[in-house]
């Protein structure tokens, strides 16, 4: 496989983003980790800090592309003659989820596959929200999040307070 | 087992709820309620109104201590000497929730257990949410929450028309 | 079976909804579309329009009746002398809070039936919010929604820029 | 509906069969109890027992058939000019199984549709299994089966001992 | 991708593998399709026959290889040198057991991946079982498999009468 | 809790069933490990053998007991003065089903407790089928099982060639 989306807010990004965009950094020659411009909750970080932050975690891989999206990701897939979307899932929730949106996506753009990676157990459980929580609460986010994602939790911490 | 925490919002406190705390108290010796202060959502009854009525909801009980709860649980279970988390699962949504929540909590707390007790078939589909609906639209919200809950609805009723 | 009836905000009317219409049209002599006046979500369309689309996407089937409603759906039945609640059902997540919505209503009105009909696999999967967001972004909505809802899209669209 | 047909082993009736014959007598004027000859499971109870403790369990109702059935679900309910299934759901892994059992039904018979019916929080939990492991275990099996059932358990112990 | 593999018993081979296998097709140069020998049921087609069936059913792809396997799954994915096993899902029941199951082939093989496809809604629903049950019962099964298949039941049901 | 009951077959017992005992063990003060005579599938090891595995894996532990059990679980609880029965859920087939075995034991045993523990993300996936299939197969069952299995394997090996 020549181009593969791997989509997301990455507010922030995760060692459990990590492990997929690894294994998606195996599956092809380019990942582009499509991140959401418009999101429905209010993000902590804005668009710019989410991108360098996966650039940043990601920096070790080779064929990464970080790269804001808006409007329907089986639009950007095409316009980024991508063959599939990345999504992890965890369990049937997920699962349940994404069969749907799967369908949605082969609707608009027949031609784009989407792959279910399911995601690792030890990381699996680590989501965005837990890693905010855990922080505001004090807690130790290096099970939960790369080094980079510490430091700007502290500066974003530092310059809120 | 000397004390579990069994945590929520409890906005209001339902019958099912207390099915659940009338089973840990058969469980261990001390059951701990803990009341998050902060909800995602906005509350009807504030913290203390809250706690109000889980105290007065579960008088007839021994060794239930009603203590309002911020940040991890994680570490709110350490401080008091639990043991284990209670929750009560209804169905796979529930129970496919609940098991990442585990991992997040064995991930910061690896001594902490978390005991899942099925919701009891008869009282399992209240929640918090449908007590509120059917009292709001005149129904009868007896076989949904205790008597001192009906009570406080009448009086916020009547509080804010 | 005399009157059933199909809940919603159809916000707007898809064409997932109007094969589950059609479906219960065969299966009762009145469905009565209750369209919901108190959605969770502030909605695209107002109450008179969500009701007016629902009206025109199914002028060709008979014994349809568009009533907004607020309040419980227990009463608004029992209002309605209907039997039986129809609602679609697509996945485990939908029937895992369908069975807990069905224990509502059981429990606020022992003669209402809950009749769910498996989603058909064709338009299963659409929703009003795919509907929206594939509109919005310049999608062919076509093979989502009734021609009524596009024509309705472009004009609040043309009156909101 | 005129006639619906609700598809089984019935080996032997439960009261949550029973439960649901009882509500799909008020959905429809004929309710067709279709009792499967072959069952991929050797039967404890043949052919003529099951179909005779069904009408005997179900004698109450009106407008109840027993009729045993081979062959395929989507061709039986052509013969008996049925325009529904009735199908039970405890819980998802029921819901995922009749999703695709309703589809393969909609493929072979098109006209046939397929009604889900909650299964009762006071009986959905109960199978043919229950009963039968009950009794042999000496367990008291009246909240389980009907009185004829018990009966006919019995005789078959005593002619197998 | 160099090489994946897609396993199964295609007893026999159904419109539904044929989906998978055409898009496992696109994402990879070789895909290995492996036979089971040992199934935990009595297959209708024997091991050279399903081969059989398969080589004829996919001849119009290229890159397709029909080879039985019997032992780890994990060790025939290295034996080939596949860098993933590609598995289909109907439904959250099949995404709750492949999660478990590419657990187990990731402790055997941790360099081996597991790609799950959903499967597509107008052939998801069709089983090797729904092809015999149909079949045998003089229904239709142009819709589930591909002529091949149909040939190969009229001779088998020849033989077998 | 004085006491719990573990039920299983435990043909054989795996690194999985040992973290649930574990846990078990810091739960109750006596855990009784009920071992099925009667399984619905023929077992490689016998009774004694499953029980003597059970004892050997569990020497570590304080509290244990190994009992045969056949007969209704509910009865076998209130035998040994059981409080709860412990089980594991892996995912949301298990909790499914595990939800209906609640509510029989609970209609059979009012006093007898259900508690879901949910499985440990590194030992949840294993089974006593993979144990079985992997040793079958020459792989290396260090990861799934505890070594006494693993000289049981080699010895029924040696006694089956």
């Amino acid at each position: 496989m020549k181009t593969v989306v791997f989509p997301g807010s990455f507010d922030p990004v995760t060692l459990g983003h990590i492990d997929l965009i690894t294994r998606a950094s195996k599956l092809a020659e380019r990942v582009v980790i499509a991140v959401a411009v418009n999101t429905s909750k209010r993000t902590l970080f804005n668009l710019n800090e989410r991108c360098d932050l996966l650039s940043e975690a990601t920096a070790h891989l080779s064929g990464i592309e970080v790269i804001p999206f808006s409007g329907l990701l089986a639009d950007f897939a095409k316009e980024h003659n991508a063959q599939a979307l990345i999504r992890g899932i965890r369990g049937t929730t997920d699962a349940d989820y994404e069969l749907q949106l799967a369908q949605v996506n082969k609707a608009l753009n027949s031609e784009l596959e989407t792959i279910l990676l399911p995601a690792n157990a030890a990381t699996g459980f680590i989501s965005s929200t837990v890693v905010k929580e855990v922080f505001k609460h004090n807690g130790d986010i290096d099970p939960f999040a790369p080094p980079c994602v510490k430091q700007a939790l502290l500066i974003k911490h530092s310059e809120n307070s």
